[in-house]
């Protein structure tokens, strides 16, 4: 059989290709990617590529339409007479006949802009685990008495190639009433897995939302987004607080929960189960769709949380050497967790790395690729449970670091979430002490406003009024308020200590003064010496003095002031231009594995070779941790 | 590196084999099944093979013991001196060195024979889907601080040389705990299926059971039975009524009511599958188990019961074209049917072959493997819908009839179960039309005692009853009791109609005389000619005037008078002495897929190849039905 050149532009790939084939399979093998949502079954019109005509001799071709086969009847019906004209063609339909040059136009190629909570943009083809393929199929007959399941698997692979498919023991069920009612027009939902290629479901045609979930379970909060996996819009957002908070605020405290309660475990498992489900009723209620619509979760959490939605002992996670149960990405039945959504469908979790660095943190490394990177990248996803990674291109380390609840404004005396109320800016006056400030809801500082609804402070409220009172001289390097200060702002709490008054009950919404006290402060040195403890040891891994950029994860990375960060030396120095906040990054990586089969392969690929400093067992950790409770650090 | 000749006796398997390799190994590459319980751990001492030393002319080899590596310490522990002596090796430990000749003696062989239910008994290697493997793994360090899902799997490539395994999530959820409990000695439960190969439980080591259940479902009755998946062995067999029965006696009714009652398909579904429970529960405590140590089962039923057992769409089976759901064997887990064994378990039904002919047929198919022999076979298994299998190798013929439950003894005036106080055996006097006959549970023959406890007629009774009135001139051809007949015992029943009475109320248990009414003689003649035109249809599909054998399957066919079954023609007419029963060959057929990958392998193979005649779409089908009521059929 005489074989062609075939050349894909504007990627530029080439190859050789049997007389015959069709331009879309000829795409296929040569690694291009061309849109085809039907699967090559000459339904959808979407496989559009442009013949070049002509000689191409840098390329050594000569081009001509007369070296594809005929305009198909497809073709005819599915491309304008003005894009025949112009060279149109459709993958599926058109045969190498000859040497032959195409362009695949942008709409005709597979990879689609996401856009990412922060606005950015990332480039990655749409293909999620689950797709739809709409089948018209023969009736059954005394002469075609073959199996409803088979009819349907015959038509999967006769239609689009999909062969060796299994039928999930759910989408048999309705099987034979579905193929009846619906006139024997039928959309397979397919769930195409390493482990398991199945059909999950068959829908009436017509009727078919294709619909997935990413959910970052953090220790505090639960953030939902409903995607549609056909495109990869976000059709939905919602978040709740983690149930799991009323057993223990922190990890370690639901750990020993669920170890020591009877039945904690339990406990534990159905709070986060529960709050997964009223998110997912929210989200298809909100899109107005059916919670039977959804065919796949991602759920990305730090490793205790992991191993409470999948009902897994975490009893050793506590404990030295840290084993968690499992590390690989884990994929369970909708059904077996108890998930509410289409039963067959697949929970899926991304890897952890290792003992508390988690999902979540495997999300954000897929969010931020830093190994595709070559600057040296520092990430700090700043949760209750602060997650750090560093590295570049070949070589990357991470860590946790129990930093507390501080910075998201719990276990503050006036702190509370980053909601209208709270207080969330400050500037002091060196000379005069007295601070300017900035309620969120309301667009002018106090005191260009007389009256506020402040009602508390929160994290980055936090951050800001204690860099601003050691600017200001309040807060000696130490933490410590310093009483000798002249401001009758500065004066002895109910508790015998001192503390500083942000704003005076007549100001606020609450009617008392919103003070930051000494305890509050102490919070604020833990929290940032964890995180630049981290940093630093895994710059000592690393061997670097500096990372190139440092990238702010999380709610809270994205509203903080980058300048009290550095203040108070959270992380180590850079130039303030070198910081940037990326919003939810691990709601972002799991967005992308929603939504891309191929971004999935490629975090468990990546998060397999993540080097995990357990931080806590160095010899040296809390001469470092005393020496980072300082401002700035020493 | 040198290589040698390695030979195998008695298969006389022959290979080149290269140096060091272990002699099981070479087995393994050569396809010589050798026992080996641990895995070639060195652990069971189960592969045991006999060097035999000195000089094969035929074969062409020099076979010495130093043509093998030294003893090793373990095979020293395991065998005893005088094995050593007699030149007994592990194949395990024992690596070629040099030309070598192996007598596998018939205990390391991995065939077993399996006794069936009628004492037959079949030779196929115990190779069940699940199977133990007791583990030593190291201790969690920080060292060597490996997932435990990891370190388990590590554990069992490097052990059983078991790749590729995942791991279910129910056997995840105890695992750190059992690691460290059992002080890193478990034992992995895994499970080999083609379509997923996985752990789906991790034991402390010492306690493991690995258990199957083999359940044949019939319309009336189910039998199941409890096997050890190690050795085949049955530790307890149980049955019990189907409970679908009162929701209808015949399948017909059953589908109708699934159909046609609000939540019908629901309660036929949950009624078997409390059943199987029931079964399960009553097995295990038998042989003093947990119902959790069961891990496999395996159920087969004619199509309709296999549709109710996994909750499928039975609204279309009943009406042309009669297209089931599914036709290919079927694996769902335990827990999603509600199968209270080992949630993970998974229950196999063996792939049914087309409308009514089902994955019982298939099981008696695996049974007495027709496809295997070069005779003629005709498979009759009877129970309240007949199913018929006609051929031998290469070409395999189905059909099922509309028996009804008369050969079962339901429907009959006086009819009842195969127990004792039932009438089993009658004979009557040409002469003087007296009877004789024989009750369940009592020796002798009633006139040699003045009183029996008879209560009824089961179905051998009544077969032989008709065919002895047949031959005693009391019913003509035509299956009509002959009024003019000379004996007391005819005489007008209450419905007008002509009876013949078996025994007088005196003899009875129940008082009341025992009768064979005009309508079960009918009911009789209806059954033996569904049975027969079925048999007729499927000797003209294969171009025979009759079978080489007839092969009597289910429990009736076990008790049944094979002369009066030729009498009244139930099927064509062969020699008596071609005539066998066989038992449940359902259940022994259910008991092989459970204990061999490969029988279930072979069933879905053959299955697949088996031709399906729908006798009641045939023109002449009510001509030749119309002939076959007649003793003898026309």
């Amino acid at each position: 059989m005489a074989e062609y050149q075939v050349i894909f532009q504007p990627s530029g790939r080439r190859g050789v290709i049997a007389e015959g084939t069709t331009l879309l399979a000829a795409a296929r093998s040569l690694g291009v990617s061309i849109e085809a949502l039907c699967g090559g079954a000459r339904a959808c019109g979407k496989c559009r590529v442009i013949v070049a005509e002509g000689k191409f001799e840098k390329l050594g071709i000569n081009s001509a339409m007369s070296h594809l086969s005929p305009v198909t009847a497809e073709e005819s019906r599915l491309l304008t007479e003005d894009e025949r004209e112009r060279g149109y063609r459709l993958a599926c339909c058109a045969e190498v006949r000859g040497d032959i040059v195409l362009t695949v136009p942008e709409e005709s190629r597979q990879s689609k802009q996401v856009i990412l909570e922060t606005g950015r943009e990332r480039l990655f083809a749409i293909d999620p685990v689950v797709k739809a393929f709409p089948l018209t199929l023969s009736e059954a007959t005394l002469d075609d008495a073959r199996d409803d399941a088979r009819r349907l698997l015959d038509g999967l692979s006769s239609s689009y190639r999909l062969d060796g498919l299994s039928l999930n023991w759910e989408a048999l069920r309705a099987l034979p009433e579905t193929l009846r009612n619906g006139g024997w027009n039928v959309t397979a939902i397919v769930s195409e897995r390493q482990e398991s290629r199945e059909v999950i479901r068959v829908v009436a045609s017509g009727s078919a939302a294709v619909l997935g979930i990413a959910i970052d379970c953090g220790t505090t909060t639960l953030a939902a987004y409903l995607c549609d996996l056909a495109d990869g819009e976000v059709m939905a957002k919602a978040s709740r607080m983690n149930p799991q908070i009323s057993y223990g605020e922190d990890i370690l405290a639901r750990i020993s929960y669920a170890r020591s309660e009877k039945g904690g475990r339990e406990k534990l498992f159905h709070a986060i189960i529960d709050a997964v489900n009223d998110l997912a009723a929210e989200l298809t209620s909100k899109a107005g769709f059916s919670m039977s619509d959804v065919y796949e979760m991602v759920l990305v959490g730090n490793t205790a949380i992991h191993h409470f939605i999948f009902d897994l002992d975490t009893s050793y996670l506590g404990r030295s050497p840290f084993a968690p149960a499992v590390r690989g990405a884990l994929n369970v039945r909708a059904r077996d967790l108890g998930i509410k959504i289409w039963p067959a469908a697949n929970i899926h979790s991304l890897p952890i790395e290792a003992g508390f660095v988690g999902a979540d943190n495997a999300a954000v490394i897929l969010a931020e690729s830093p190994y595709d990177s070559d600057e040296l990248r520092l990430i700090i996803d700043i949760g209750t449970n602060g997650e750090i990674v560093l590295g570049s291109r070949g070589k990357l380390f991470s860590t946790s670091c129990a930093t507390g609840p501080a910075l998201e404004g719990a276990q503050i005396a006036f702190g509370m979430r980053a909601a209208p109320g709270a207080i969330e800016k400050i500037r002091i006056d060196d000379a005069t002490k007295e601070p300017r400030y900035k309620v969120i809801g309301m667009e002018k500082w106090f005191p260009d406003i007389e009256e506020t609804s402040a009602r508390g402070i929160c994290g980055s409220g936090i951050l800001d009024a204690v860099a601003q009172m050691y600017r200001a001289g309040i807060v000696n390097a130490a933490g410590r308020i310093n009483a000798k200060c002249d401001s009758k702002r500065i004066r002895k709490g109910e508790s015998g200590k001192l503390e500083y008054v942000i704003a005076w009950a007549s100001e606020t919404a609450i009617h008392r003064d919103i003070v930051i006290t000494q305890a509050d402060i102490r919070a604020v040195q833990l929290a940032k010496a964890a995180l630049y403890v981290g940093a630093e040891y895994l710059l000592e891994k690393y061997g670097a003095e500096r990372p190139d950029r440092v990238i702010l994860a999380g709610a809270f990375g994205s509203y903080i002031d980058k300048e009290s960060a550095l203040t108070l030396g959270m992380f180590p120095r850079v130039e303030l231009s070198r910081v940037c906040a990326v919003g939810n990054a691990a709601g972002d990586g799991a967005r992308m594995a929603l939504l891309s089969r191929e971004k999935r392969m490629e975090i468990q690929r990546e998060a397999g070779k993540v080097a995990v400093v357990e931080t806590a067992v160095e010899p040296d950790f809390q001469k470092k941790f005393m020496n980072a409770i300082a401002f700035p650090p020493i």
